[in-house]
């Protein structure tokens, strides 16, 4: 049984930074739900927690033996320093970044979600989640977005980070260029103008391209896109939350 | 030119309570975008706001003055006391609770939204926004659900709250009984079981039911409803956020 040394709990503090994520290419997964989700689906290199009579935390620990995963007794006091809340649950995994490539992202029959610089972390989580339960076949990072590995992004996506490929850091051009080589059809995604939601044909090969929360989808996607969808509003709401709009869009397209 | 008082920026704050809104009838609606709202679309007593030289703002407090609105000049000590925020965005609306009947929120063809005890106010937020975008006549929110004037719910739901009558504190049983008297179709969301949203058939008179974060919908709602619609999960993600779930049923019944 190892125990956690203040300088393990120091180096994965971190990783709650950008830089040191980028650097070391590890992220930080906290919470149980999340950590039984990693190493499943992800590299689960490192577990901490505080022990419990949890059973379901003790299964999780005996899942990681099985798969060999490292897992470190701690206590509250390191705990909060590695997590990224203000009540941690007492459980902290440290994944390796996946290495995804941009054509990776581009899976037979499976439409691709495209995010043109989302700036909100639970947004993002939101997004990748429903992205998940939609069938979305992968995911598009442009430059811009907020890192999908910021802890806040990977709590509220609940898993679904480690079930969908992820491209980050992605040029506009070289998005464009890879859904041509695909044969994707580029669709941006608007508050108005182009085809309603609601009367677009579904189609297998659609990279469906969701925009900044204040100023939407950059211009040159917009002028770029084969295609342009809007959700008919009524009422006197003036926007959805682009979460909202994203997740009504991917349901409607993939149903 | 009324200065805000100590006095009158206490009583204010207190309203930040639920107890104390319950009591005086009053909430607060922070922000310029959601102030402007109110001073359109509910019964706005008063704003705080500290001067600057936002046209905006001035705008706001032309229109108030058009509309007979007191408006009291503060500093960013008493708007911090007041505010719900940590940042404080300058200006502050005090309005009165409207009144609104059960019966009031059926209105003809129009979709009836029930919240059974949905928790969380950034969700509620997010409904009641999403409920307006998608052209709901109203909203039922029953005994349990978090208060929808908690300023956080008021926050998130960007000025809607103002645009649908929503009528709360109602038990199951006046629900119940005021549908059946308005001729509506009680709809019940689950996980699972009975008809997936997508083959549904769009009907005028529905009340749509959508549950708890953890539990989904009462047992008791379940079995009394007329019919029960499930989102179809692709994916490996085990569930969508509730406020996503309601909007992408709400748009899909109303397109």
């Amino acid at each position: 049984m190892m125990k956690t040394t203040k300088a393990a709990a120091k180096a994965a503090a971190f990783l709650k930074q950008k830089k040191y994520r980028t650097e070391i290419g590890e992220y930080l997964v906290e919470g149980l739900r999340n950590v039984e989700e990693a190493v499943e689906y992800a590299i689960t290199k490192m577990i901490f927690y505080v022990p419990s009579d949890d059973p379901r935390l003790n299964k999780l620990l005996q899942r990681a033996a099985e798969k060999s995963i490292a897992v470190s007794e701690t206590f509250e006091g390191y705990m909060a320093q590695i997590s990224d809340t203000a009540t941690p649950q007492g459980v902290i995994g440290v994944c390796k970044m996946p290495e995804t490539k941009l054509a990776d992202v581009f899976r037979p029959g499976k439409m691709v979600l495209v995010l043109d610089r989302i700036q909100d972390p639970g947004n993002l989580g939101t997004i990748i989640r429903t992205a998940d339960a939609a069938g979305i076949g992968g995911i598009v990072s442009l430059v811009g977005t907020v890192d999908a590995y910021n802890p806040k992004v990977v709590r509220s996506a609940m898993g679904s980070i480690f079930h969908i490929p992820l491209a980050e850091n992605v040029t506009e051009a070289e998005f464009l260029n890879c859904a041509l080589e695909h044969r994707y059809i580029t669709v941006a995604t608007a508050m108005e103008g182009g085809t309603s939601i609601f009367d677009a044909r579904p189609q297998d090969k659609v990279a469906l391209i969701v925009g900044n929360e204040a100023n939407g989808v950059s211009s040159t996607l917009l002028q770029s896109a084969n295609a342009r969808y809007y959700i008919p509003m009524k009422g006197r709401a003036e926007s959805l939350n682009v979460a909202m709009a994203a997740g009504i869009i991917m349901f409607e397209l993939n149903k």
